[in-house]
């Protein structure tokens, strides 16, 4: 049976990638040697590594000026790399979920802290909107989408101050002002690669400010300077997130993407307002269109597990919702075609008639 | 033609690792997904995840009081994650090469540093021996393997102080007695998996006696508590750690692995020694059995480029030794079948006999 797989992270991935990375770990482009065993140091590989940063710099059309590496650890480790890197004596930071309040609390123990708006109260269902950055403020870091509460920031905000954003889950889905940005990190395992690599684009200007002795392994500088090949990087995960960027160019960019994404998600978020069985959990206008969360209406609540049930019968993965929400959650990255959201939106349909 | 690959890593994975890793890239224990886009909390990568786990423990035996965890990042992220988790006032390191120099570095930026020897001087070409750690340190560092300049202390040795250990080159080479330190850490491209993962085997009495904050990513009690899946692991480096794992077992152990690997190395030491267009870099005692360094004796050093050369159009792969120590370097990882060693030894006597 054809699987659909609406994981939210580590998540489907295009079979370009898999094919690719499969072939690789057999044997990487005729090498002999499989990609799990060849030097980093190798032609063969750092062609692969150079040309990954490349292929970056192009889809997001990153300006002269920016600095493109690929790390391990994840982007919780960048939790505490930009503060780290960026925060004198305080930083602004916008609270909307899980992430977001993860990284302020690292933040927290570098300096100051300011968190400008908060939508905990209403378990994050909302983007809140009505708040200020304080001129004096280091830097503004905010979550452009949050994974789990189904909310996203489909623009590049205009800030006085240094913007810091994490973008693990939204990055490569639309096109981005990156001018705005002093650094923006990505854990790599929605739009990118397999999970054990990050992204992060730096702005050098940016880096060099604070006083403090940053350990080598977590000051940008270092990573940059050795253009990722400071130590031994994640060569399959790097290896994979090349196959992917090829993919997003032969697709035709982030436009092209964008315009996908945006149908995709229209499509199942009408289906959810249409059908009497379900809700969306969001504000309408801060709906995320790569998490896409939703509850049975009060009056169908004891459908909630015959709904997983009757789903993951028909091939539906990974729509159970995270358990700070509840119901579910259907994750439609880059990566997932449209037949499998028309795929989803039929079941949908079929339990209603059913019930 | 049959490649032979002896790089110092990433390096030679087994066929075993290698085949049931590319298997799993294509579907996923019949999941019908591929191991790069499954979730990290679906049952059957926990399942993994576990399983890799206690057969570390197996293989080590690893006495009760210490946990295991599979980390991101790097053993370069260890130089400070070792400090920040353990350094208190003052800690001894002994300095045998690159990545203990690198350690040391790191370490400073925490407290005061005895580096209680250094061959640095002789460029690492032996393992200081008469040295002596204050019982005022909070602990010892030193690298069970210096990859780069062929030098091992194939012991566990007795100390006074907490015992911290980067055994990135040669873990699970030999038996180890693990109730003798308090930190092991090892990158795992060499003897364990692809890069991206590292592991680290720690005591649990070590840790909570420093003082400072520590950032959560960075606090070994994070993923010790979180059993690995704090934040998302390197799923797929982890899956392959598994296989590598499973197939030293087979092989019949630690003990059994290190019997072969002392076979290994001692007939290419032997031919290095026998060999008139050879020498041996390091003092005879402190040779290690898993990077076998030589140059060309003096008087035939203008043949060493020849012999790159000859060994490479005859299949050999990474031969070349490191910047800092010229000439050449065979690895001889677990993975290294005694025939590519044979192999070797082969060339190196045609090569002398051409010459």
């Amino acid at each position: 049976m054809k699987k659909h797989n609406f994981s939210a992270g580590p998540s489907i991935l295009s079979e370009y990638t898999i094919k690719n990375s499969a072939a690789a770990v057999t044997d990487f482009e005729g090498t002999g040697l499989s990609i799990l065993e060849v030097s980093h140091r190798g032609k063969e590989f750092v062609a692969v590594c150079e040309e990954a940063r490349a292929r970056v710099k192009e889809l997001l059309d990153v300006p002269a000026g920016y600095d493109v590496v690929f790390l391990g650890g994840g982007a919780s480790l960048q939790f505490c790399m930009a503060p780290f890197n960026l925060l004198n004596n305080k930083a602004s930071y916008l609270d909307t979920g899980t992430w977001a309040s993860n990284a302020i609390k690292e933040a927290k123990l570098f300096g100051e802290v300011d968190v400008v708006a908060s939508s905990k109260d209403a378990n994050y269902t909302f983007i809140p909107k009505d708040y200020k950055v304080g001129k004096d403020s280091d830097y503004f870091h905010f979550t452009s989408n949050n994974t789990i509460f189904g909310t996203e920031m489909r623009y590049d905000p205009d800030c006085d101050v240094r913007l810091v954003c994490d973008m693990s889950s939204d990055i490569f889905s639309r096109p981005v002002d990156i001018s705005k940005y002093d650094l923006i990190y990505a854990g790599a395992q929605k739009n990118l690669a397999p999970a054990g690599v990050t992204l992060a684009i730096v702005r050098e200007g940016a880096l060099g400010h604070v006083e403090r002795a940053i350990p080598t392994m977590l000051d940008y500088r270092t990573h940059i300077k050795k253009e990722s090949m400071f130590n031994t990087p994640p060569v399959f995960p790097i290896y994979a997130a090349l196959q992917t960027l090829k993919w997003y160019k032969d697709l035709g960019g982030l436009t092209v993407i964008e315009k996908i994404n945006l149908e995709k998600a229209a499509i199942l978020y009408d289906e959810i307002d249409r059908n009497k069985l379900f809700r969306g959990t969001v504000a309408t206008e801060d709906r995320s269109i790569m998490n896409v969360c939703f509850v049975m209406n009060d009056e169908y609540k004891e459908l909630e597990s015959g709904f997983g049930a009757f789903a993951s019968a028909a091939g539906m993965v990974g729509i159970k919702g995270h358990r700070s929400v509840g119901g579910f959650r259907a994750s439609l990255y880059n990566a997932m075609p449209k037949s499998s959201v028309e795929a989803l939106i039929a079941i949908m349909q079929e339990f209603e008639k059913q019930n």
